[in-house]
């Protein structure tokens, strides 16, 4: 039988090869890679440029040697994927050696996404650089560590702008961060982001918002700027963080549909449009629980329990890979930052929704217990249907994981006055008795009726 | 019209009081309260023994001023209702200046709890103490701060038990704690209990498992040790906490239903079987959201929200008190320990359950990640209907509203193969990719087939 193919061995790849050998040890699965890297931690590339991380090895989850030798995965790095044929059910890869065609009896696409290269002038200087690999990780970690720089500039105040801000300040280093929009972490809605922006100021980070970067300026090639209108902002070295894009062309060149987002399109199986072909992770589109309708966003649960749920469906056990809500968190310097579901009005009225939407400041722990940090909770609700659309919070402790809350309660469609009377843990240390997402939706069921 | 009469002044009462008087600020609000504070944060007691909360006032939530004066609430302290007419709608209340009568429209008992006290020997020696009420707090509070013990002893490994015995370490005398089962903490599971013990003894804390207390001995009407069986363990204080029992008398007097549990029965309105007579607190019975059956769980979110929502109720808008799922976290020294739902197999057995469980060791953050702590977690399952039935989990960090969302999952009865797939939050500071709930369950799904 011809074995199972994957292309891609990140997340969503390693994690159905993984599960698939598990259910079906005699079968053969191929995974081909284009780089040398498998199965690693990019969430953690921030960490490792700010020193948190000390070993570059640490964010090499499974090494390729214990995926061949230990789980008898057929993994071939340097093996890039140019071209699938889905009627013959082949795919050709350009090795070192050539070019390869492999006949695949079920195929997996984890291509995952690239950071997107904004048409700046200046973007190939020496110093500018994005984040969305190892290598690239690495080059930044080592410009940090070993030039004297005294100024760097991130374009982007996403998330991953965010976490680099943290990273280059633990440098001793001036920090500016460029957002175009009026606000830093978007998605997380206005009221985060103000609080983040306070924060981040306190901590010295120079943050021009509203502010769209033109490019950058050098000197015999190597970058001396970033230019605004008809300013320059003098940094030695530049991260370009303006989101991702999913490496969905080799599929759209198949002929496998894409969705409206720009990623490939797959059903609740996590199958495209060819037939024994999926895709999952940063490359796919997922089911919005909120919506149902598909969404892009791509992030590492994400990628790992799709990849994980095809790996057994392709074993011949079907499995859904499961509706995402959204849900996020961000450590920005001191705080927790936090979402989870529809926290834009808009966005929520674009899906169908009457939406509701309160903000409160609730307590990490009960108020007379020493270190009790304010909690600040947005949460959103639907008039018609009384659900709890979603939520966003931001304080310095208990916030990571209060979200958790919030995203049961959309995967289970409970509505606003449920939740109020879920049964969460007090005692005084970690809570008030009525914890803040139990306030929250005690004044937001107030404002629903 | 007749008021609105609350008996208790805690809690339940008080917020019934505030939640009716803000509904109806025309009607009558009188509530009758035995002692002379209330409202007050019986749960801080232990942080203010050991000295994390300085002051005692802090412990005072509202004051009987502020009720009285802000709220109009006509709030009489050192009134102890001694007797119920319910056919007549009357209560009787001792006063300082006698006996006083007054006719409800509607009747909310709200009478509490108190500490069990045993038949031990030497109960009423000086230095043993209960703690169930601030003035017993104070007493334990003056003793530790005025004196120079060299040892106490604390009878019950319960919640209680454990967070004295980290409040009397603090004052760096010897504490032996009593327990008469095989463990402390019972109510979570050996998994927890075990790793709490082993932590308490690493603290210093001379636990005596598996052992009954005999009672106390004493010089001169003064307490000098705990006794168990031939021999003696030299204290200079006790402090007994083997639990409380709810202050029905005064219901089961006036004919009014008390449940299986010896608290007052309740419906989902909190209603009982007197007309127009309500109960909430730790005097009253609830629902448990996983069995479906009474339960006696006193503790302080069952005992505020239910106040609130009779307020409501009481007001004109039917509004029900809300399940219990018998949710619970414990700081024990550096350990955060929770629960949630059915954990003891024997007991879900008792409910009609078939039940599964798991135990696995995930981690609180990224592996890389510094300062990543392990997070030890057992979750039980139904294989009948497949649904999450409890869990327990012990942890230095990231353990007190993990537990939430389980408690979320039995809110909405939440099979364990949708628990595995709800979106939780991932960032490397704050859990691992697939978070250790989610792996649990996966392991508890693998186990339910």
């Amino acid at each position: 039988m011809d074995p199972i193919v994957i292309v891609g061995g990140d997340a969503a790849g390693m994690s159905a090869a993984a599960k698939f050998k598990r259910e079906h040890p005699d079968r053969d699965v191929v995974v081909l890679e284009k780089g040398e890297y498998v199965s690693y931690a990019a969430c953690g590339m921030p960490y490792y440029v700010k020193g948190a991380v000390e070993e570059f090895d640490d964010l090499i989850q499974v090494t390729p040697e214990e995926f061949i030798e230990d789980r008898d995965i057929d993994l071939r790095l340097h093996h890039e994927v140019v071209a699938i044929d889905t009627d013959a059910h082949e795919v050709t890869a350009e090795t070192p050696d050539g070019e390869v065609t492999l006949t695949y009896d079920q195929l997996l696409l984890g291509t995952g996404a690239r950071a997107i290269e904004p048409p700046f002038e200046g973007m190939d200087l020496d110093g500018v650089h994005t984040l969305h690999s190892l290598d690239s990780a690495k080059a930044v970690h080592d410009l940090m560590e070993g030039n004297s720089l005294s100024a760097v500039g991130i374009v982007g105040g996403g998330y991953v702008g965010i976490e680099m801000a943290e990273a280059f300040a633990e440098h001793d280093v001036d920090v500016h961060l460029f957002e175009m929009l009026p606000h830093v972490l978007a998605p997380f809605g206005e009221m985060v982001s103000e609080k983040v922006e306070e924060h981040m100021r306190e901590k010295g980070i120079d943050l021009h918002l509203d502010t769209a970067v033109d490019g950058f300026t050098g000197d015999s090639g190597r970058l001396t700027g970033v230019v605004v209108g008809d300013e320059t902002v003098d940094v030695g070295l530049a991260l370009v963080a303006v989101g991702v894009t999913p490496n969905a062309e080799l599929a759209d060149e198949a002929g496998i549909e894409l969705g409206e987002t720009g990623a490939i399109a797959t059903d609740e199986h996590g199958r495209t449009s060819a037939e024994d072909v999926f895709a999952a992770g940063d490359c796919a589109e997922a089911r919005h629980v909120v919506t149902g309708e598909p969404a892009y966003v791509p992030l590492a649960l994400t990628a790992n329990r799709a990849g994980r749920a095809i790996g057994q469906t392709m074993a011949g056990d079907e499995t859904p890979v499961g509706d995402i809500a959204g849900t996020a968190v961000v450590k920005a310097f001191d705080l927790e930052v936090a979402r989870t579901g529809i926290i834009d009005e808009a966005e929520a009225r674009d899906a169908g929704f009457d939406p509701v939407s309160v903000t409160i400041t609730g307590s990490s722990r009960a108020h007379y217990y020493p270190g009790a940090k304010p909690i600040h909770l947005t949460m959103v609700g639907d008039r018609d249907s009384k659900r709890v659309l979603g939520a966003a919070m931001v304080g310095r402790e208990g916030v990571s994981k209060r979200i958790d809350t919030v995203a049961a309660a959309l995967h289970t469609e409970t509505t606003v006055g449920e939740l109020e009377y879920f049964d969460l843990a007090y005692a005084p240390p970690f809570s008030p008795t009525w914890d803040p997402v139990l306030t929250t939706a005690k004044v937001l069921g107030g404002k629903l009726d």
